[in-house]
């Protein structure tokens, strides 16, 4: 907590200025916080609903492809879980293994809407619950839609506020616009398009909308399982505006590293027939690794009230455990850098992107050989805790994923941390990280969460910095 | 030819002025015009090899594969020609297809060495013949070659300069370096890393290597066949530096409209054998479309003098005709904007990329009724030769390809062409396409050689502007 940052005014730009007025107003005579703690509790007491692991033969609407294995929807669309083939290497790696994937190729929204109240910009977040969710309902972003949601092939209700983000967009201005992938061991080059807009008239009200200022947001993302997964890598887009000093390495420089990286990388993914894919068994119930580690694909019946269809079922990737994801961050020229890893998931898109420092699934982890474990896990897991900067669970997409929490670290190392890392370790200023982010496919999703959480861990006290 | 711009040399940085002065040196006492000249002519004379059509039985190293009908070679490594199902939807427009595609999943490196003789920047170029070139040999950058290549999988001789790019790297600085795409319809998400490095001390000379100017080397962008794509593509991540004036869009806003054509795009890319791929007929010694349009794959015995290795046997792929790529050119508020075509291409990494306006085999084009010819295509056809700032011929990768030529040019439209076009075209500035070529799978390859082939037009006469 000893790394912050204040804010010169005088550098910053108009838009700047108005997302850091909103990040300093900690509470609001909009939504004030008591008023939210009681709506948010009351949505989270009327939108109970009933999530059931069933076998796969109860799925309405799925089943399992005949000539692959794959797990398919009777539409031809949404997503179906396939298997993929991985072989990579490069230097001290080689790997190669098959896996389950999601594969999801369409692109959905994302977006927040903004809009000024007295001055002061206000997000609009949603209650919204999702079946895999570690708590029933979190705050999700203004809309949160597949296009098969939007454009109405899923059959449910219309999509409340969708006409703020898609064309022809009459009654808003883009201030943030961007595809970003989501989890790449899991999906198969999945990408979602990640949107701020600006409200340009009157918005309506709806009972399960609130608006909330930056402040507001930032103090909730220090708790567990209230700001959902999409809500935060929106989050994510919306620079802090900050003055914050010069960075170790030029853009141009990082931007070579990362070239450098990508080019030296062999991987080679290809898709295979599920059924084809080894060392994972299907069961009446669940698709598992042989080892337990991992993860397992499972069914699940859902009712619920105030979702788009009100009964359902379908397939969910549940993680073997709690994942971790940290960063290390440290004071280089008296600039706060954070240690950024060069991932190659297997799902990736573009062969690697920016990760947090250390990111695995740390039961798995700790069963490795000691040269095969994820460099810093240890430094992480033994951190005192005075070091760190937020140490908060949150869970993934509850649409997808059941039960997927993982622990976000901001863990804070001091001069006697080496400034010279292996090469495909990289120290990045959070300025330089949302740079990276008006392009797509350079920060993951859990570096991107951890890029809001950092922007909440330095607004504590009310002092809005990075 | 009419449309040029000063270069304001206050306003340039220092690489800029570096880069610019290059340019602006229309021959050198390094290598002057007539002794490029003859020396070339010589290389094109010694260098003679013979490139004969075989049947796929007579391929060595080669086979298809029992299973898929793929072509592969024994190591499992270069490239291999599959197949691929495309489902692409959009507006007005809906196509599914399924065709084969050069697989290469290796990153290659493609640099120019660059260097100060007597304070004027130089580039290090080779004589290069590759055996589906339309002309024997042609200059090639200081480095071309695949991963197989400079590590030594191909069993051929070393690379020269090679040290020069790849890591550690001690003898140069890198100044430009980027992941670039090449032939969408014909490659499967294929990129090649793009490199200009700075040599720090004396380079030894090699007897098929020449140092040029940036000014020499436009003027034989004039020409056909001489400056090869891979060349062309490196001199594209070179920007003029030239002050160019207020452009149309800003940066955010053309990010926002690619974002948006992305996610507003249904592209949906499925590896398939070769051998179920519809429409297309394997004999002999051709796998052929049955219109006869687009594209055959064929087999090639090569026999050559200095090539790594000097005999062997390669598929090639040959385009059914001459392509057509144009970029019309427009003054808005006196600057220079080019019309940018998002396109969608069988083997696009992410979706879309920018390409020129126009891009097509005409010869096929003009066989589709009128609604789905390539718009523009009919005015570009029909120009006024006194609008053609560039229109000149020049091959592809003729590593890959077979007598693959391509009219490029850059047609000047006038103030009655409207400013308001259809959704997927966007008016870029050329100083914008450098700011994106920071980054990867934003532009074509046919749209960075039009980028090349536009700073050599503008480089006529002497004045080095944009």
């Amino acid at each position: 907590m000893t790394i912050t940052q204040a804010v010169s005014p005088g550098t910053l730009t108009r838009p700047g200025r108005r997302f850091t007025l909103s990040a300093q107003t900690l509470d609001s005579p909009v939504t004030p916080n008591p008023v939210f703690r009681e709506w948010f509790a009351e949505q989270r007491r009327t939108n109970r609903y009933e999530v059931r692991r069933i076998p796969f033969r109860d799925l309405v609407g799925w089943r399992f492809s005949d000539s692959t294995g794959n797990l398919v929807h009777d539409s031809g669309r949404f997503f179906s879980v396939e298997g993929l083939q991985v072989r990579a290497e490069w230097e001290g790696h080689a790997a190669s293994w098959s896996q389950p994937i999601i594969n999801q190729p369409e692109i959905g929204i994302l977006g927040i809407v903004v809009k000024e109240f007295d001055g002061v910009l206000h997000c609009l977040m949603q209650a919204k619950m999702e079946p895999g969710n570690l708590e029933t309902v979190q705050l999700s972003p203004t809309v949160q839609a597949t296009r098969s949601n939007y454009t109405g092939v899923h059959k449910g209700a219309r999509v409340n506020y969708i006409e703020y983000f898609a064309p022809p967009r009459t009654g808003s201005r883009v201030l943030f616009d961007s595809l970003q992938s989501e989890q790449g061991s899991w999906f198969l080059r999945k990408r979602n398009r990640n949107m701020v807009v600006e409200a340009l008239g009157p918005v309506p009200a709806h009972e399960d909308f609130v608006w909330l200022t930056l402040g507001q947001i930032h103090q909730l993302l220090r708790e567990s399982n209230v700001v959902n997964m999409d809500a935060r890598t929106v989050l994510s887009l919306i620079p802090s505006y900050a003055d914050e000093g010069p960075p170790l390495h030029s853009m141009e420089h990082l931007l070579n590293r990362l070239t450098e990286i990508k080019a030296h990388r062999e991987l080679v993914q290809t898709s295979m027939p599920l059924a084809a894919v080894q060392n994972w068994r299907r069961t009446e119930d669940a698709i598992a690794h042989d080892s337990g580690h991992h993860f397992t694909v499972i069914a699940a019946s859902v009712a619920a009230a105030n979702r788009e269809v009100t009964r359902w079922t379908q397939p969910l990737l549940a993680p073997a455990e709690q994942g971790l994801s940290a960063f290390l961050v440290r004071r280089i020229g008296g600039v706060p850098h954070l240690l950024a890893h060069a991932r190659s998931e297997a799902g990736v898109l573009d062969v690697a992107e920016l990760g947090p420092t250390v990111q695995c699934q740390p039961g798995r982890a700790l069963t490795l050989p000691l040269p095969r474990r994820p460099r810093y896990l240890d430094l992480v897991l033994r951190a005192d805790p005075g070091t760190l900067l937020y140490d908060t669970v949150q869970s993934e997409e509850g649409g997808r994923f059941h039960h997927a929490g993982n622990r976000y670290v901001l863990m804070e190392v001091g001069g006697e941390f080496p400034v010279d890392v292996p090469g495909d370790f990289l120290w990045v200023t959070a300025g330089q990280l949302s740079d990276l982010l008006r392009h797509s496919n350079y920060l993951n999703i859990e570096a991107r969460t951890l890029l809001s959480a950092l922007r909440a861990a330095w607004a504590r006290g009310g002092a809005y910095a990075r």
